[in-house]
């Protein structure tokens, strides 16, 4: 039995781990369509929005089959609940890839402007914390997502920069009004991507440190329900 | 045993239903804060995030605990996973309305403009949306649940509307660029509250309906582990 719970726990890493391949390549399209003004890679991103939701329900429904399985040991119920939290933090992952790709779409409509933003910068860098979030759940090590958090802060800022760039050329140029604000609506999605993956490197430490925290405590917990329980394993060994 | 978990079951709810109240009050003195300018009541509102944090973590411990204590039946697993959910999607509304107040917060060092915008209508049926949908939790009624998701398509057309006459006016009077941003930004906002209300209503259709349609099922899966069960009782009983 334990064996076959084991086996659900790894399809379960598995399966968001797909996930969050989709996630990544949809915001990674996202970001380039802006840069070619490419249309067709937007219609790419929307499409894959169905097959992230349905991902999504299926993570939380094996999550959920998972737990009525058997009574988890406190490490692999801490590991299942980050799982279904990252879950949904992708699925917003890829709705901010989507509305980028919306506005990419009403950008190419508007004659090309040259905006003082960089979104290709900015956008590097959100992929680059999407990519370390999902390396720190693969790896199941705090230190990596901790970087994450770090770079939070960087992102903030490049949106606050962004923010106040473009308002000023709305003053200034009205001409470009729109367009600009098409860019300051996908420099604020981007920043949107970057708190989920904080939320994920968040969840990630909620796992592994929960794991080794209450590692102890949790034997005794259980020992009356459920005797026959072998000693707790991290659940990154999986 | 099980009256211990069904204690610990209804003190969840009573605990979600209090954070309900928190992130709802939030947007309700965010949007007010809005029509009346009034920094005094967007500065409770910034203080109130810590406590619609701190009232987040707790609720996630307590479900982690329940889930550590014993092994739930199917109904009360749904219940809990959908209050994790429900949870997530209530600090996120509380996050909207600080992005609200600080978007009040520059409005008020601009001189004020007329807008072509209703923010406060919009406001009052994104409140309506929140407040149903945690009647819904409360009724554990998938009926109000639904009349939620009807009302979304409505905030959504409400704030397609802002955005277009937002534009308008920034093309139009570059002298309220900045205003028009803010109120624009604001209706992003609620637009995202909403979202939430309905990823919320969404949840208590997973929990209710469930527990009808897996009912059988789970009797089953379980009898082998748990033979000592009584019949699952609808959760939303407790």
């Amino acid at each position: 039995m334990r064996t076959r719970f084991q086996q659900g726990l790894d399809d379960l890493r598995q399966r968001l781990l797909r996930m969050g391949g989709l996630a990544e390549q949809a915001v990674d399209r996202a970001r380039q369509a802006y840069i070619d003004r490419d249309l067709a890679r937007c219609q790419v991103v929307l499409e894959s929005e169905t097959l992230i939701n349905t991902a999504e329900r299926e993570i939380d429904e094996a999550a959920f089959d998972l737990l009525a399985m058997q009574q988890p040991m406190a490490v692999d119920l801490r590991f299942i609940l980050a799982v279904t939290k990252i879950n949904s933090d992708l699925e917003r992952v890829g709705d901010q890839a989507v509305n980028i790709a919306e506005r990419v779409m009403d950008m190419v409509e508007l004659p090309a402007a040259d905006l003082p933003v960089d979104i290709a910068r900015m956008g590097a860098a959100v992929s680059a914390m999407v990519r370390r979030a999902l390396e720190s759940f693969i790896e199941g090590k705090a230190e990596l997502a901790q970087a994450v958090l770090e770079m939070d802060s960087v992102v903030d800022r490049m949106k606050d920069d962004a923010f106040i760039q473009l308002v000023k050329t709305m003053n200034q140029r009205p001409e470009v009004v729109r367009q600009a604000l098409d860019a300051l609506l996908v420099a604020r999605n981007l920043e949107r991507v970057a708190d989920h993956a904080t939320n994920i490197a968040e969840d990630v430490i909620f796992w592994v440190q929960g794991a080794d925290v209450r590692h102890n405590a949790t034997t005794e917990d259980h020992s009356e329900h459920s005797p026959t329980h072998e000693a707790p394993t991290r659940a990154s060994g999986i």
